[in-house]
């Protein structure tokens, strides 16, 4: 897929303007950069510079801007979520999670320090278009915060009763959204109209996590599995059982595709999630849907 | 001081706005409303209004908007300064800390949803004052994040050596510059001409809450004092003596007046910076002072 290096280059940058100056905790500064590096898929970024492009814009700044915040939003909630009093991971993306490695405070800062500077840069991209700011601003924040994004997602696990589907849409569909929007805002277009397309897609990302975490490989991951049924979180995989959370998840992908509005790189854009789609599914279960 | 009830006000409504709608996990919006009201005093949103209000603006949509995000961000951090993995305080505004009250997670998740509504209300105020939202954002996003705001401040406490006189310009005098710069923004005016007083007002607030918690009166403050020995910070208290301390605060109070730019508004927020500053003076000081 496209965007990827282009979006390490801006993370780095972003890093930098954050942290890298000598007025900088070293501690902190070293913290954010092992949060954010090596990355996992950047399946985030990558879809809103797609949906960037598809729109017509030659993934400008403002779009590389919002797919940097959104990774860099996405970094913050694993380094919070690991945390021991939350899931209490030792390990992500195959080392050591952030506070085992460096120590709660400064998991904790880091956390805070990312979801400012996802802002900040955000702010920073916006010039010369500063009309989109504003909507670009709120898609995102909405997306993250109170009271139906990520961070809502992960407060309804403290709560005694949950629907799997709000649930769901909180935690993890709330970013995809957000990302396809902010490509659309950024390139100029509507919004709304790829709303459906970031549902779709965050939906079938969970129930394939979900899959993943019931049925993957503790290496193919680099995080532990077997998690949403030790801490008796609700997951597809679960609810479903594994064979009809697999079918689901596929019904989704077609959705969707389905979904894509009318633009010039529809046909790149499908091709994107067809191969996203596969990657995702864990290889011991890939066979069932070959 | 005047702006207290429409800081209130604007309080409510952005928390109603972001979380106490039926969508939000009710725990989270419990926990959110819990860390924000009752208030303290609200020094740095009513900074910021008074500042707007000098340069000519009548505290437009904007700046209500921007000091009601320093105040969230001010909250968010009290509530990640609380917990157990850092300072481990058990009350807090003359009640059980946050996490005590609603436990440990919850607490990590209010104080990350704080700092993502305070983006979302400044972008939510800046309808057509577009141009003002990006040199807004960026102001209040590095008095925040890294590498020298709030965040950055609180992370030197994670590093073998501190100058006391960075340490404290992050952790507390940051959020006093947003709020004089982000009041200047708001109404048009030159946020360069305003930081001087930021920064003093800062300064001196800093060395005061060391001073109250050297010498103040746990009930009188509504937290545990004696902290910043207990946890061997940097403290003004410990470095100077409490005499010197007494007598730097002043000076900067002092300063902190000599540095407010002419503008309509100069005399009264010189009288509102003397009738605060008496008011940062714990009362068992304040004799020697008179």
């Amino acid at each position: 897929m496209e965007g990827t290096s282009r979006i390490e280059s801006a993370l780095a940058a972003a890093l930098e303007q954050g942290s890298a100056q000598p007025k900088c905790p070293p501690k902190l500064a070293e913290a954010m950069h092992y949060a954010v590096f090596p990355g996992g898929a950047r399946v985030r970024p990558r879809l809103c510079l797609a949906v960037a492009e598809a729109c017509g814009s030659d993934a400008g700044r403002l779009a590389v801007a919002a797919a940097s915040a959104l990774e860099l939003l996405h970094c913050a909630s694993l380094v919070h979520d690991d945390m021991p009093c939350f899931d209490d991971a030792a390990f992500r993306r195959g080392k050591a999670s952030l506070h085992r490695a460096m120590g709660e405070p400064l998991a904790l800062l880091t956390g805070d320090a990312l979801i400012v500077l996802a802002f900040e840069i955000i702010a920073d991209g916006a010039a010369g278009a500063e009309r989109s700011l504003a909507p670009l601003l709120l898609t995102v924040s909405r997306a993250v915060g109170g009271p139906a994004g990520l961070v809502a997602g992960q407060a309804w696990e403290c709560e005694p009763r949950v629907v799997l589907a709000d649930y769901h849409r909180a935690k993890t569909a709330a970013l995809f959204v957000a990302a396809t929007e902010a490509g659309a805002i950024a390139s100029g277009a509507d919004p709304v109209e790829w709303r459906a397309l970031g549902e779709r897609l965050g939906e079938a990302y969970q129930v394939a996590d979900d899959l993943r975490d019931a049925a993957g490989d503790c290496e193919e991951l680099g995080k532990p599995v077997g998690r949403d049924a030790a801490l008796g979180r609700p997951s597809a995989a679960t609810e479903l059982g594994i064979a009809r959370a697999l079918g689901r998840m596929e019904a989704l992908v077609d959705d969707a595709i389905a979904a894509i509005p009318d633009c010039r790189g529809a046909e790149s854009l499908e091709e994107l999630i067809h191969h996203e789609s596969r990657r995702l599914v864990p290889k011991d279960l890939a066979r069932l849907v070959a």
